[in-house]
């Protein structure tokens, strides 16, 4: 047999690919530093080429390249570690090979610490079901003829910039984030969404395991030891399929494993689902659970094991005047209620920075009901800090065994 | 004749007060420490409570109480040394009570250096013309409606907020005014329009000198030191009206000076319609150019001895893409256009702020392609700090006797 056909074989339609059985992360690496004796929550050091970060994390969201309203500047002053950009949309604007000519992303944006980069196909793919079209350009468009088709290659989609068409595959998944350059990248994979049924989310699972296959064996071609590759557990709310794809990932030589996918219709469910996966989770890489991170569940999955969270919600609904509050039951309070209208206190003055300590919460409020755009800053930066806080409090009680009552002063009942 | 008629005397329905003789500015004080022997340039020191700045010197507009995108400590770092806020727009949202009540205007928006306010007038009157509605809450709406009157007493117009019929007077702008706390106030004025006659600009601008009597009787009663009035010279671009109005501010215990009113269709005639003002201003007090601050327009003024400028134009030019550049024939750049798409360099790398040093012009390209607000929040950080060197740079040439060499290496033909 040739190599060609070693690498890929057809057979009923699959694009069969041998992925490599091991592959060098020289530039990267995981050490977990303590394990809780309650939880299977543990505190790790992830070695990047850009930095070392303790974890339990979070990864903001820099989606088109930059975190909505706050300087990368400021996010470090805000003590945070790590940011994430989509591939999905550097890919449409400005596009790979203009971010590689730029020195790629981290130079691009601005950001000199550790950084990920998705696949691709979590945008693609929602956009095909119509959930995240008010994204795509921050405003509400019909994009739900933009998803063309799923092949076994890969994704047929129009550009919602020029209406191009673009093939987006495992291989060239690779290529874009080899070029972008984050430090954590993710194999090509479809997020099957709530509503499809079990054989579809089957027949999927089984496809994004050989895009995963033909992600290894592309990385590996170009790997030169800078990024660390995350596997992705699919299998939507089916616990045997989440089992199975939890062991083809253990069972790659991926960097990082993932929970993605379909994580059910309520907090129940997807509690019930991220189990399945990390009961079954057993080797020591560091394990991400993708587009989680209210704060109930960041205590939530830590004591399952999850190392690494992002989200956009901190900055997205600082957007929309809401303000994440440590000891707030719900969470977070909506500066714009008219409650807040005469409060002369700050939002957090305990918080060294100047958005969380050095204005009232009713000066806020009368931002938010002048329409002026620097309260969308103020709160995006004051929730970037309380996140950090969060997630600084829960390493430190993960050390000191304490994670159950740090729960009770963020989110008292 | 008892006090009150010698307060006002009522005659042909005008409201007459005689202003005070003189009054007292104790936290205040103006000196000039340097004057330019080819030109009426001056550099001057400006004494206010919250600090003192040297002239000449660029106030940069927090409209409703907020720099657009740039916090209060991002405008220090910029070497801001003096901001305004619109009475207009304060009284409007949140009122001025309540901002008395959070502690004024500084501690409310967290800037505690200088600080202007207007009268209220200029944004009542643009509004009756219909020519900065868009400015009212950043969006086009016909607001030609919300003038309803001009009266002796005061204008009465309709609030865009909820609706209510407001009478701003003389009297009401200076408590407000005095409620906001601001440094250097102004006294109530109307702003005629280019197109209005002769006639009514002469009719107006007596009224306006009338109203100036009342501001100044109003302030004088809560005067408590803390605050200096200036003094608005009218009379559109008739000559003869700008003569005999800034003889009146002269005439009159005003703290300062300011050229306000229509100044014309042109830039030949703005400059002929200042120079009516300047050429016949004796006393040294120091000068406001109400609304201007183009780059060439501080080089044409200060020349005739203005000392202090106001403009939106810095932060909002910048949120349509729009860079202030020293070198550039056109003062500006559009970030925006194709030719930055891949340009790797910064917007000024010896401006000692993240905005024109850390970013590329490629990278800012992006943010506005992408509709990223980042865009607009560096743009504004640069054009801020661009205006704040230029008038470093002014100051240092009237002292070295080289303003007409700083002005080619801003303006290059």
């Amino acid at each position: 047999m040739g190599s060609q056909s070693k690498k890929r074989r057809k057979s009923a339609g699959f694009i069969h690919v041998e992925p490599p059985e091991s592959i060098g992360y020289d530039g990267l690496g995981f050490d977990i530093i303590h394990r809780d004796s309650d939880s299977k929550a543990r505190v790790g050091s992830l070695k990047t080429p850009h930095g070392t970060l303790e974890t339990p994390n979070y990864i903001f969201c820099g989606t088109k390249a930059s975190i909505k309203n706050v300087m990368p500047q400021v996010m470090k002053d805000l003590q945070t570690d790590i940011i994430l950009a989509n591939t999905y949309h550097c890919m449409i604007q400005p596009g790979p090979d203009l971010i590689e000519k730029l020195g790629g992303l981290h130079k691009f944006m601005g950001w000199n610490g550790p950084m990920m980069t998705d696949s691709g196909g979590f945008q693609i793919f929602s956009m095909g079901h119509g959930s995240v079209a008010d994204e795509i350009k921050g405003r509400n468009r019909n994009n739900s003829k933009s998803m063309l088709k799923i092949t076994e290659e890969g994704a047929k989609f129009r550009s919602y910039k020029d209406g191009s068409m673009i093939m987006l595959t495992p291989e060239l998944s690779m290529e874009i984030q080899r070029k972008l350059g984050a430090d954590l990248i993710y194999q090509f994979d479809e997020c099957t969404a709530f509503h499809v049924d079990r054989d579809y989310t089957e027949m999927s699972m089984h496809r994004s395991h050989r895009w995963g296959d033909r992600s290894l064996k592309a990385f590996d071609e170009g790997n030169d030891g800078t990024q660390g590759l995350y596997g992705i557990i699919q299998g939507g709310v089916y616990e045997n399929l989440r089992k199975l794809s939890t062991q083809w990932v253990e069972d790659r030589p991926f960097f990082g494993t993932a929970v993605g996918g379909s994580l059910g219709g309520s907090e129940e469910q997807m509690n019930e689902v991220v189990a399945m996966c990390m009961d079954n989770v057993t080797k020591d890489r560091p394990v991400h659970l993708l587009g989680i991170g209210r704060i109930r569940d960041v205590f939530t999955f830590v004591r399952m094991g999850i190392d690494t969270f992002d989200c956009v919600s901190p900055t997205r609904i600082a957007r929309h005047g809401w303000a994440l509050v440590k000891g707030e039951p719900q969470e977070r309070i909506n500066i714009r209620n008219a409650r807040f209208r005469d409060d002369d206190t700050p939002l957090y003055p305990d918080l060294d920075n100047p958005a969380s300590r050095d204005f009232s919460k009713g000066y806020i409020h009368h931002l938010f009901k002048a329409g002026e755009m620097l309260g969308m800053q103020l709160l995006a930066m004051h929730n970037v800090a309380t996140i950090n806080l969060l997630m600084r409090e829960v390493r430190q009680a993960i050390k000191d065994g304490t994670l159950d009552d740090l729960e009770k002063e963020w989110l008292p009942d």
